[in-house]
């Protein structure tokens, strides 16, 4: 049966809303006090089965014999290309279905091979060579330009015929759970004669997913955008944690710098593009038409509902902020890897491209607090008691998503992160 | 003698206007045909000498024995710390010195150690995680202003108070050599209804030096400004081939992109700081004060010499483009390293961090296309004949930079690049 089979099933417990049924197996690095050394696993309900275990005993080989699995990263497994990856995801499928013997009945092997996730410490999944952080969502940039320039004019001219994005900062790319440090910076206020550095005071989340590139391409060799989704090996949720106010001083005229750099949160878990495969839709219609080299039909988005809970430190009760899709975002993950590479740029396998802030049509559709509270204008009411317009110390936030299949969820978990105090 | 003694001399013969006196000693990565797997050398002169070599019978050793000489980066090595890197380059200063027999009267050794530069290939010297460029001269900001903004206003009100900076793209850096592909891009002319998409008409350079982070810091742990320097190994020249006409029509509001790109590159020989030293000068006076995580006394510029050449394809002579020197950048290498980690964010061994084009003063002294043609209005007549406005397929760009002791350079070498044509 293909792996994506709605009726299959796996020996493994896996709860109705688990996001982590035998549809899905998506990537990871992991470790355990009992074995430190990081090693990959695929999520499979509240387990994760080791694959470097079955690698070991031969269930699993990668061509040529060599060793792929027993890596603190992806990379080298990414690497093989789509025809191993689908392979592998084959062969897994295959072990972990409730008719499958092998490893069900061997008492032995599945207390080596599959590890409670409680039990588990998640690393970042994939070495990033480079971190590019796109623009799509049209909600986002309507709202932003609203706020910070003409409200009749918010998209600015270059918006509707190409992918606006930016190169983000790599090295602070950091794993769900990961606190994450309010950053200082430089502010004026519009009204301030000069700049002042100290904590950011308007601390903000970007709801976001980003896809991991599976195939790079040579310096000078562009992707044609109908051949991206081949170079695209899946995707994560992300958190784009933002400093409004180092970003509004900083950013003229080559974007954001500080206000970016000092965190970017990912979730462990890479869903594989084959397993969004039955999610996929079509994206918002696109007028103008675009150009050529970004001309591109059919399902080239994925129906993955996305939530954003906020639960501040000593409460008991988080608030969901945020509910919105990732099939509203205006420019394709394919149209974005065209375009980045149009130039002649080159990308590299465990490159790591995010969406862009995904707000949708409605008020509750926004995905940062710079929206959802206008600028501070209309701060939130948490259900819990007291308000917020910007992030304060001690907050979590947890970012999920999932797609709803019949009776069964292929889900990414979760990417959270907690702010701690600035450095004095 | 320390090795920045002017009236060292070694055994192998430097002319008098070698960048690669014994005073110099840049780190690089070669290979030859004899023996292709990259690995560390030092330039001496016309010729390289072998690291590897040394290591291997134990004329140089590295901190508990490890090999960081036979890698094919600087990175291991440069990891070791500022100690490490001075230790050895005393070491190499001493073996290479005119009254030192060991390797001087070692013909075996000597032929094996010592390669001629011209037989080598130079290689990519450091794995650059993370790469940044400042925008550091007040002359170019004030050039780029006039001519796309305003010419009354043409420093933004953030320049004098920060030093601007932004994410580019690490993968496509490339060594010098590297043939330059003109790139693709989308474009719109100022009274064009709709953009188009082909090639770059307004293919440029852009003069800028770069330093290599030699020491980084953890995530959430600023580096201050008065310990920036330590954290820095060394630097080299850079041309940021920039394409003018995709980034007016890209930039806003996240800054350049697709206009950076395609490719960027760098001198092959990386000088150290400490090579440097006798050259360190007061940078520009700084009118308003910085703030204090930014302020910073004594010699924090460079006295450093930097020409640019331009040569079509088919003509035998070269034009002198621009003259100029590094001590005109407003702002210092070691306060962009601190503004860049003062939110937070972590550095790492081998990121390279470029100064931003750097221009001087007088008009021949811009160190782009765009400032010394004001945006293609005057172009520039060619000592062979012809004009340019920007960059024509064929053209070859020269970059060299040294900085002039009694009697001696020690200089960068240069960074070449030359234009092929897009891809159809």
């Amino acid at each position: 049966m293909h792996p994506n089979d709605p009726s299959l099933k796996s020996f493994v417990e896996v709860a109705a809303d688990s996001h982590f049924p035998i549809q899905n197996l998506p990537f990871g690095v992991f470790s355990t006090d009992a074995e430190p050394a990081p090693r990959i696993g695929v999520a499979i309900g509240d387990q994760i089965l080791d694959l470097a275990v079955l690698e070991k005993v031969s269930l699993l080989a990668a061509p040529a014999g060599s060793r792929v699995f027993n890596q603190p990263s992806l990379n080298a497994f990414i690497a093989l290309g789509q025809d191993v990856w689908r392979e592998t995801r084959a062969s897994i499928s295959e072990l972990l279905r409730h008719d499958s013997p092998r490893l069900r009945d061997d008492q032995d092997l599945r207390a080596r091979a599959l590890v409670p996730m409680a039990e588990a410490t998640l690393h970042l999944p994939v070495e990033i060579g480079g971190y590019t952080d796109f623009y799509s969502s049209k909600e986002h940039a309507t709202n932003v330009g609203m706020m910070f320039r003409d409200p009749k004019n918010a998209l600015l001219p270059n918006w509707l015929h190409l992918p606006v994005g930016y190169n983000g900062r790599a090295s602070s790319v950091v794993v769900s759970g990961t606190p994450v440090r309010r950053p200082n910076g430089q502010t004026k206020a519009p009204n301030a004669e000069s700049p002042s550095f100290g904590p950011s005071a308007k601390l903000d989340i970007e709801l976001e997913t980003a896809f991991i590139v599976g195939e790079g391409n040579a310096l000078g060799e562009p992707i044609p955008v109908a051949e991206a989704d081949r170079h695209i090996f899946g995707m994560v949720l992300m958190n784009d944690w933002s400093a409004r106010d180092i970003q509004q001083w900083e950013y003229v005229p080559l974007g954001p710098f500080n206000s970016k750099g000092f965190a970017t949160s990912i979730s462990p878990w890479v869903v594989t593009m084959d397993a969004l495969e039955p999610f996929r839709v079509e994206g918002p219609a696109q007028n103008p038409e675009p150009l050529p080299y970004l001309r591109q039909e059919g399902k080239t988005s994925v129906d993955l509902h996305l939530e954003v809970t906020l639960k501040p430190e000593g409460t008991a009760e988080a608030t969901t902020i945020c509910r919105t899709n990732f099939r509203h975002m205006y420019w394709s993950m394919a149209q974005q890897l065209a375009h980045h590479t149009g130039s002649g740029c080159n990308t590299r396998v465990g490159d790591l491209m995010g969406s862009g802030t995904i707000s949708g049509p409605e008020p509750d559709s926004f995905g940062s607090l710079l929206e959802l509270t206008w600028n501070g204008q209309r701060p939130l009411t948490l259900t819990g008691g007291g308000e917020r317009s910007f992030l304060e110390d001690g907050d979590e936030v947890v970012i999920t998503g999932w797609c709803q299949g019949e009776g069964y969820r292929v889900g990414f978990g979760a990417v959270t992160g907690r702010i701690t105090p600035a450095l004095k």
